[in-house]
């Protein structure tokens, strides 16, 4: 059931900031002439021509499939390709719109309408430098000082820092659900009775502008949200008029049920089926901003990624371009495309993805089953939330059943749990380091966030789990 | 003569919002331990491991010398080089500091260390996403809302959206002597008389907190401050007690007299005598920051750059990266390091450069000398500013000569004058777009800034001057 709420604005919500920016852009003082010269010679900008670029020509080699040393698949980076959805040298090597390249930008339409399906059509995409670098782009642009920001209380903490520049306040959902038998994202209940009763809860400030989720392998719980829930956290968006914004680095690395072992031959059309649909599958107005990023899926030191937002906010989002850092490199706009375009477009690129994410899949399973087969988790002194999507494990330490507990002293056991952890080689980060208000959620911050992403195999992650295992049963058993 | 000033404290120059900034660093919450686990599991970072990276390895083949095709040194994108100097996917593709990768920081130190030569023994490099990312992060980490910016009163004009942003104010230089008939960048007897008479000419103004200057190939008047003039400059900074940001993407391409020739056996040595010094080599307290970029001699597409500042400023100058956007893409710098190691390491990337500039001198030579042999010339419509460094070619439109000039439409004339060139094919930058404030500046902005760096060869710039020589007949004759 849809909610009617007030009359949707785009314009209502962006910043002054935003608003009052004007750009200088000196370069783009042509007269307008009746008849224009047909061949100007251009003096303007500071260009070096392309033959100024020390790269000549290269060839990449693509590995065939994660952690594979063969490759079969080759493209060579040449000047100016003839074919033109691919880049060259002299327009990625080059100064170049701050969204991004256009063929780039083309590929990542495609993989939007392939895989997000946005069903409002006034939709466009910048590229970004990043997951981070969009969500910034996006307080840029829509907080002002004073402004209220909804987050799930255990968030990717850096994002709090983003806001503060901007002077946005952070207000924290609780997330019990995530704690119970059966862990779900599920916080619509939660939500419903914080919005009812903002002005006792929260009195004297304003009711929220965004919803900033990462609704897709929660970092740090590992779960994900059901369209039920979205639909009803969308609803309420409508009512009390807040923009969300969809973080969504983590959405491909995506798992159907606990026991599902990795599958090599999923088709495309099986795979994207699995994935959870995005807020933009139920958002008619253009209330939803989603950020994406290839670091997870590509690599982390191309610093790109991009945004998908409604086309109201387009110029005001590529105008913060220019005040901040322009965009992203062409080096790294260039290895993307010529990568996906080498493997065959969206439908390759799709395929390598489900590579990436069996993978992932198979570390998750290892880890989780090392987990739960423990002696640690035999003796009640860990819960494992397993996750439903994305590379985070988080562990719940089961403070309550150890002997120095008093019902008021959580960090304090937590603290002496993971150094002893640490004392036996096992490294994560405390749950309490990723909230957005410690004291709001330390009853339910006992818990470890554990990435399985940088080991080098499954066996590294076997290993870790016994060493958690092992200090576990000494702390407890001390 | 050094004029002594109050006691210099980095710490007092740093901006209110930079001191209170609180970095989130979740992830380096491990325990101190007396005895730590000697190969700890880490579990802590979201970073993929390389094994998920698409890209198995490449080879890159470089240009012998601009502009020519054939190319005798390749070097490897491998995994994990044995050579420590030489960058691999495994570090560049991944998460890294924000300030660069270590081999690439090393090169860049070195660079400083042979061509900059800074006296004070306490600078530290970072590198950014280019000359303008740096600026940004300068203006970030040292100005207050209110806080006074001086600069040459024809600039790069983007710089003052990035210094708005920041609530600066922008005062302008009068720059009378570029204009005379020996045109030259020496406004020290300006600066001293604005800064003598400050609460007169600004009244309610706070002092000059930092100058901005572009000191080598101004943009846009392409000439160069000599060493007598900074001894001047720093000793009213020093007097006044404010900073200098020198911007130098330009310093590289030096030319030393007006009719010197190309000459492409130049040694390392000699050029690097020919270079202006740097505000670095007479700055015994660390009031000079440095702004470079790797735009102009290596590619524009890197978003590449670095910045060379005391080492009291690095810690929040990196802090900036962590709100705005993170360090430069990976594959940039791998591009860069590679390349500079490939060309034998800092001697051979100078003599890369110099190549470059080789090639922007003849192109310089030609555009200047076919615009002082033009009938314009010859007629008095034109003056050409001969640049002493950069890409940037100033012609003065004289507008005094035209019967439509009254003493008071000083653009209007410009317009028309302009709006004919552009007819007849020529497009450059009207003087006016590059002013701090156009009322300020308006007497002397009847100037064109002409970019050589973009067209296809030096008989495009020829055939340039020539569209314009008979643009302004036209329009004076007319």
């Amino acid at each position: 059931m849809s909610t009617a709420g007030p009359v949707f604005n785009h314009e209502d919500f962006i910043s002054d900031r935003s608003k009052n920016r004007k750009i200088n852009h000196f370069w783009k003082s042509v007269p307008a002439l009746d008849n224009p010269h047909p061949d100007p010679i251009q003096l303007i900008g500071g260009q070096p021509n392309h033959g100024f670029f020390p790269v000549e020509s290269a060839t990449v080699e693509l590995r065939d499939k994660p952690f594979s040393p063969s490759s079969t698949a080759i493209f060579n980076i040449e000047a100016e390709p003839s074919d033109s959805t691919k880049l060259g040298i002299k327009d990625a090597f080059q100064y170049s719109e701050d969204a991004g390249l256009e063929p780039l930008r083309e590929q990542i339409r495609e993989i939007v309408k392939r895989v997000v399906k946005p069903i409002s059509p006034d939709w466009e995409i910048s590229c970004t430098q990043g997951g981070s670098d969009g969500i910034m782009k996006v307080f840029d642009i829509i907080i002002n000082p004073g402004d209220v920001v909804l987050f799930e209380e255990f968030t990717f903490t850096p994002v709090l820092s983003l806001l503060k520049e901007k002077g946005g306040i952070p207000i924290p959902i609780k997330l019990e659900n995530c704690f119970s038998s059966s862990p779900s994202l599920d916080y619509a209940d939660e939500l419903t009775n914080l919005l009812e009763n903002w002005s006792t809860i929260h009195p004297g400030l304003p009711t929220p502008k965004i919803l900033y989720t990462i609704p897709s392998g929660h970092n740090p719980l590992g779960l994900a949200k059901s369209i039920k829930t979205k639909q009803r956290v969308y609803d309420l968006a409508t009512k009390y008029n807040f923009l969300i914004l969809e973080d969504e680095p983590y959405a491909y690395l995506s798992f159907t049920k606990s026991d599902e072992e990795p599958n090599f031959s999923l088709s495309n059309d099986e795979f994207l089926a699995s994935i959870r649909p995005s807020y933009l599958t139920i958002d008619t107005v253009g209330r939803v901003i989603r950020t994406e990023t290839f670091s997870k899926v590509f690599s982390p030191g191309l610093r790109l990624g991009f945004c998908v937002l409604n086309k109201a906010f387009f110029k005001n989002f590529t105008d913060s371009f220019r005040v901040y850092n322009k965009g992203p490199s062409g080096y790294s706009q260039l290895f993307v495309n010529n990568t996906i375009n080498q493997l065959g477009g969206v439908e390759g690129w799709i395929h390598w993805i489900i590579q990436v994410r069996n993978e992932y899949l198979k570390r998750k399973n290892a880890f989780v089953n090392a987990l739960k087969t423990s002696k640690a988790h035999e003796n009640g002194y860990l819960t494992v939330i397993d996750p439903d999507c994305g590379m985070f494990v988080s562990v719940i330490l089961n403070v309550q059943n150890h002997k120095l507990f008093n019902g008021d002293n959580i960090d304090e056991v937590v603290d002496l749990l993971y150094a002893n952890a640490a004392q036996n080689g096992f490294l994560a980060v405390l749950g309490r380091n990723m909230t957005v208000d410690k004291e709001f959620s330390r009853e339910r911050s006992n818990f470890l966030r554990c990435a399985i992403s940088y080991a080098s195999s499954s066996d590294v992650l076997i290993e870790a789990a016994e060493r958690l295992s092992t200090s576990l049963l000494q702390s407890f058993n001390n």
